[in-house]
């Protein structure tokens, strides 16, 4: 049998619908400066589309870092490896201030995220021992363990109790093999909005013995006193023991770190094959996160304008009746009754009609009958541009009620 | 048991050396613009390290179109993945190019990639395909392998009569699964400078059904009439079914792409995780990269005089009684004798008294009394730069010979 004709008989979940979808719902182009107000399709749209969640894919200074980084230096150094030969003293500073900024003694800054936590899971575990984690865990997570060649368990998504019984079994394996445990959950789940239970997870530290990894993605910047991260915000980030983010949220880059004891780290620098075996994170990007962390730790204003924004938009929401689950940081979820056909048609009615271009989330990410549509606020946005979306989602979520969604007729591209 | 600890006992086959290390044999930091003179502590060395192939990651128009990308963009753009919020023009345009340069009809652009031909080969297959690979395959084919949960094979480093057996044997397999086969090589192989036997695979298609990916990181801009790669050197680009190739070597960024047919291609953008759940390549390195692919295009000259570069490098080795191996592209190995001590003491022989910087390789890579140094000549060292070398070469193996480097006490950082 022909390889590409068998992957080419099924497309896959996603690339089923790629020929209707392909350029409106996935990969659209937002186009302008990254910000509330973009181009989509020509036409500027208020967007919540984009995990920039303090602002700084913009920010002025942001921007003259990027600029005066790339001019300095080019885009192409260092060469190699870090432990080849891409080593810099700036990878190394910016190291030292995550590690101050998450309170860990060492990081290892990486060259993306997605590998990164892969890789790190791959380098943390062997045959013997078992891998237990949030049901809801990041495709680069599931990736992770994916690679590992010993037992997994899942654990039924932010319930402490399954959690627990899964580790009674993983105990009693590791007992057997003389392997150990590693937990992984995500500090902010970028889908339902809900914090991982880390103060209870860390909690079962007490019963039994396991290391947390936490990927908060999400969270680094968004939540905790500092913009520290979930493990902050819940008062356990001691517990923690690797604690995991990428730049591509609040730091608006790519790369990503990890940070912890510094045997453990040692360890990891010398063991992450995605790493060790590919080139380090561009100088520009270095400078560039530098000036990101100084921004997240000297400005809090803009933390706070996201909360203003968040706690407007699901209050607001929450008060007009919307849906929005358990929505316990700046992740939005809105839960609408309606299967694929009324989403797409009441995206593009959103889109085309009200300028308001947000992602769409349905079948089989959420149950077949259900809509998400998901916002991501920003300290960028502001009371106004939350206003114009409430009476929008008022007016589209009514026509939804009414089944104008359920005619293709009633709403149709251009 | 505890994690850390178990982890801690063994510090694995890299991290056992690292207090010696690291800094020097390790992580070392090359200092200054990229090019063949770079500071290494506090020292400038002739330097031999860097994939730079075409000398691109210091051109005034490279860093000219960093400069001025990252000025009129910022490093943050385009946010998210680019299927959900994270394509633009450009990284279309920049995926027509690469498919016009490499002779296929489509291109996936992506952000990195270690991870890309990861996902790549974790889309291609299920568990009733089996995958047939080289043994000396780059770690990142290796852990997109390990993904596999069906059969895999490994021939014998480019042995065609050694792969022929396993894609009988594999032929077989799928035959009862209902499965296909993937085979996964590379252009050229970034240890022992030898190119994939393509056009004996590719002729193998007539034997047996199988799809060919060829990663063709070292290839890409050096090999060929064009620079189109290996395939292009060996007349067989059409038997490629998948064309990879990073952009950290000849290209001097970050990122990667993999052409094909339109189709298959359509596919791997619905379906390679990586891509769907990670952000997309950040604009700057796209216009950057449409810059250098630009360069290597018009100018063949870069391509000359790297080749000049090499031929002079080889010849002079070969001339001067040195074993290369089997060197048919500019990655130079220079095998000599000796176990870890005598290596530890010649690099530094080589550093600190020759001021010449050059990669070694010990065991397990190579066998237990092999040293292998690694040389990487670029389009802008010069035949000074050759000749210096050559003669530091002598001198070191000269002392090699005399037993010089058995001793310690002989050679030791200041």
């Amino acid at each position: 049998m022909d390889l590409f004709e068998k992957r080419l008989a099924d497309r896959g979940p996603l690339g089923q619908h790629s020929k209707v979808a392909h350029g409106y719902f996935a990969f659209p182009k937002l186009e302008g400066e990254i910000g509330p107000y973009m181009k989509f399709r020509g036409k500027m749209m208020l967007n919540w589309s984009l995990n920039n969640y303090l602002g700084l894919a913009n920010h002025p200074e942001v921007r003259k870092a990027d600029a005066e980084a790339a001019a300095q230096y080019g885009l192409a150094t260092p060469m190699g490896a870090r432990m080849m030969s891409g080593n810099t003293d700036q990878h190394e500073l910016l190291e030292q201030q995550l590690s101050d900024f998450v309170a860990k003694e060492a990081t290892m800054l990486m060259n993306y995220g997605y590998q990164g936590i892969m890789s790190v899971i791959d380098a943390l575990v062997d045959r013997h021992d078992v891998i237990v984690y949030d049901a809801q865990a990041h495709a680069c997570i599931i990736d992770g363990v994916r690679m590992h060649l010993g037992k997994r368990f899942i654990f039924a998504h932010n319930d402490v109790d399954n959690l627990e019984k899964r580790l009674v079994a993983a105990s009693k394996i590791v007992a057997e093999t003389g392997g150990a445990i590693l937990v992984i959950t995500e500090g902010v789940f970028g889908m339902s909005s809900s914090m991982g239970k880390l103060k209870e997870i860390v909690a079962l530290k007490e019963k039994f013995q396991f290391r947390l990894l936490v990927d908060d993605a999400h969270g680094f910047g968004t939540m905790g006193k500092t913009g520290a991260g979930a493990g902050e915000e819940q008062g356990v980030q001691d517990g923690i023991d690797l604690y995991f983010s990428t730049f591509a949220k609040s730091m608006a880059s790519i790369g990503a770190f990890i940070s912890g004891e510094s045997n453990i780290i040692d360890f990891l620098r010398y063991n992450t094959r995605s790493q060790i075996f590919a080139k380090a994170l561009p100088m520009p990007l270095v400078l560039g996160a530098i000036k990101r962390l100084e921004l997240i730790r000297t400005q809090p204003q803009l933390r706070e304008n996201l909360w203003t924004i968040v706690k407007a938009l699901q209050s607001g929401l929450r008060e007009r009746g919307f849906n929005i689950g358990n929505a316990q940081t700046p992740v939005t979820p809105v839960y609408l009754s309606g299967g694929k056909m009324e989403a797409h048609n009441l995206i593009i009615d959103l889109r085309e009609n009200y300028n308001i271009f947000c992602s769409v989330v349905v079948y089989p990410v959420v149950p077949k009958d259900v809509i998400m549509l998901r916002l991501i606020p920003t300290a960028v946005h502001t009371l106004e541009d939350v206003k114009k979306t409430l009476d929008a989602f008022d007016k589209v979520t009514d026509k939804l009620k009414l089944g104008v969604y359920a005619n293709t007729a009633n709403v149709s591209l251009v």
